[in-house]
Parts: C-alpha cells; sequence; structure tokens
C-alpha cells in the first residue's frame, strides 16, 4: 500500500476509518469532501464534534440523552408518567417516539445482558428501573428489546426483578410486518402472529387512529 | 420527525449528514458511537479535522497533497521527471501508486472540465501544465482521466493546448479488466481492446514483471 501523500491526510482518515462501517477508502473519500470545504464549516464540525462529547447531559430519570438534568420527555406534563417504555438505545426512543404512538415515558438501558460480551446487570442501568417502579406509582412497564437471546435473557431478568411490585409487565407484539407478504415471512414470526392474533375489529380501529 | 432528544445531537447529526453518501440514519448511528468513547479521543478526532484543514498544502509543482512546499513524489531524485501523468484527484494519484508500475511525476488538475455543473479550463490546474510541458525538459504527458464525455473534453482541451509543444502524448490503455469474462464485457470496451490488441510477448513480458 502506496503512503498517504501527507501525515495529517493519514491522520484524518485513520480516525474516520474507526468509525463503525467506514473502510480506509470510505474514510479517503469523506477527507477529500473536507478539504473542499471552506475552513470556517470545518472548523464548525470539528468543535461540534468535541462540544458533543464534553458537554451531552443523560436524563437523571431515564438515562435519554439530554442538554438538561432532567429530559423533556420526563418533565413533560402531558406524558403519561405511569406507563415505562424500557429500551436498549437512544436511537430505540426515538424509533418509538417517530411512531407517535406511545405517550409513557421511557427507561434506557444502555445495552443488553451479554455474557459474551461481558455485559452484566450490574452494567445497565436496571438498579435504576427497580427503583422507579418501586417508589413512583407505576402501572405498567413495557419491555422493547430487541428479539436476540440476549434480548430474551434481559427481559426475563427484569421480568424477575419486577415481579415483586404490583405492576403490569407486557412486551411489543410479535408478527407479519405491515406490508410484508405472508410467504416471506419466516415460521417463527408466522407462528407467533396466529397464536397472538388480534380482534378484526380492534385491527380496524388502530388503522383509523393511525390515519389522524 | 420526532426532535432530537438534544441541541448537541442534533446538530453533530446535521454536520455527519452533509458529508457525501452519510444520511440521517448513518449521521445518528455515527454520532451515538462516538458519544460511547472516551472524550480524548473525541478531542484527537475533532481536532485532526480542523488541523488537517488549516494546515494542508498543496504541491507547488503537481497540487497533490503535501506537508511540505514540494511533495515527496516531485522531490524524489528516484523518480522520472520527464514524464507527467495527469490525473483529476488526489485519489487518482494513491491509485495509480498502488499499482507500483508508475515511476514518472504527477500533475493533479482539481476536476475535468464540465459545463453541466460550470466547471471551465480556467477552473482547473491547466495553465501551470502548459507552463511545466514548456519550460521543463518533458518527453511524455500521460492523460489519466475518467472515460465520460467530460473526460474526453478535457483531454481533447489539453491535446490541443500542448500540441504546439514537442512532447509524446499518450492516455491509459483501455481493455477488458484482467479477471473479467469476455461475455460480460461491454461492446464498446470489447471492441477498443480488440483494435488496441498487444503482442502476446508483450503480455507475458508485463506479467513476469508484476510478479517481482
Amino acid at each position: 500500500m502506496y503512503n498517504y501523500p501527507s501525515r495529517l491526510l493519514e491522520q484524518a482518515v485513520r480516525e474516520f476509518a474507526r468509525l463503525p462501517g467506514v473502510g480506509n477508502k470510505t474514510a479517503l473519500r469523506l477527507v477529500l469532501h473536507l478539504l473542499k470545504q471552506p475552513k470556517e464549516e470545518v472548523e464548525i464540525f470539528g468543535q461540534t464534534l468535541i462540544q458533543l462529547r464534553n458537554n451531552i447531559k443523560h436524563c437523571k430519570v431515564c438515562r435519554n440523552i439530554s442538554d438538561t438534568e432532567t429530559c423533556q420527555i420526563c418533565s413533560s406534563p402531558s406524558r403519561d408518567h405511569q406507563t415505562i417504555c424500557v429500551v436498549e438505545n437512544i436511537s430505540d426512543v426515538m424509533s418509538i417516539e417517530n411512531t407517535q404512538q406511545y405517550s409513557g415515558v421511557y427507561h434506557v438501558l444502555g445495552g443488553i445482558i451479554s455474557p459474551m460480551e461481558g455485559v452484566g446487570p450490574a452494567d445497565l442501568f436496571i438498579d435504576a428501573l427497580d427503583e422507579r417502579v418501586s417508589s413512583d406509582n407505576i402501572k405498567e412497564v413495557i419491555l422493547a428489546l430487541s428479539t436476540t437471546m440476549e434480548g430474551d435473557t434481559t427481559n426475563f431478568y427484569i421480568y424477575k426483578r419486577l415481579s415483586k411490585y404490583p405492576v403490569k409487565i407486557t412486551t411489543l407484539s410479535r408478527g407479519v410486518a405491515i406490508g410484508d407478504e405472508l410467504e416471506y415471512a419466516d415460521e417463527i414470526t408466522l407462528g407467533r402472529s396466529i397464536i397472538n392474533r388480534t380482534l378484526f375489529i380492534t385491527t380496524l380501529k388502530n388503522q383509523k387512529q393511525e390515519k389522524k
């Protein structure tokens, strides 16, 4: 491999190539793009990243990203504070918010239990969830983790921890995705969607609500 | 679309999403990745980009990127300074250097003539090429631009400009790529590779050289 024509260029390419999903070729393309931009804009880009990392806060209630001590969702009076949706990451919060179908609050674990990667319950934000459910007047906890073995393990662990409280524990419904054809759905998903079939009248109501 | 939970996060995502080939989803993924890294590393990332843009130089001879006034290639005594390879971008220099088959020097145009995008000959580094060929003792100019209409236009323009000098002007050979099957090659490429067929003994010599 030919050496980069400049040490500065090489450093910048290395830094970009450390990002997930960015290889050396893409990194070089991005760096060459930045070199064509005005100096002020690259300055802003670099400063934005540094400020982000140094100044960002996590909501002390739900651990969502926030500019303030308590995040917008946790401090909103129009949300249902008796329902907590437990998610793995901040991006899951954004995905669920985008559906506009949920008005409760969240609890961001910061990962899932994974013995392979050395992540145990103590590494996650589970104690705080326990505390929230015990002290606040919580009615329902929705477990919205991924359907992997790690996700199932984490679900089960949380379920056991919270079963001492009088709280309803639910999970997301699983089934054939909207728009998908049956023949392409995998057997487990299709099987689950038959077992957990819903009343047609409920589906009609949901569709009506979505159109609003 | 749901608002980002933090202004800092939103700004960082916007900055990343301005890079070519990076959409909002990828940008968010990259930003969340940076948030998990130690503060010092993100600081280095940001500073590297700013320093790159502020301190990088272009070689005064060939316009390749360089940390010094004259780049490594132009200042190397072991290169053939009588042969100039004309390329569009810095990444083309790197691609050709990686083949280890070229020992001449380069001339980076910084783009190609494109009336559609408002790029004329004056916007490129063509006057400097003219000057180099006129003053230095140049024997050959290799035109290594892309085979698009813009590339052909630029090739022709440079050819006309340089035809007043006693210099040999060549272009890269075009043909079926090594490893490609004939049935998948397009007609123009295949036709060109028949017209410009090479002596088998030359091909054998090339293969021998590549194995060294």
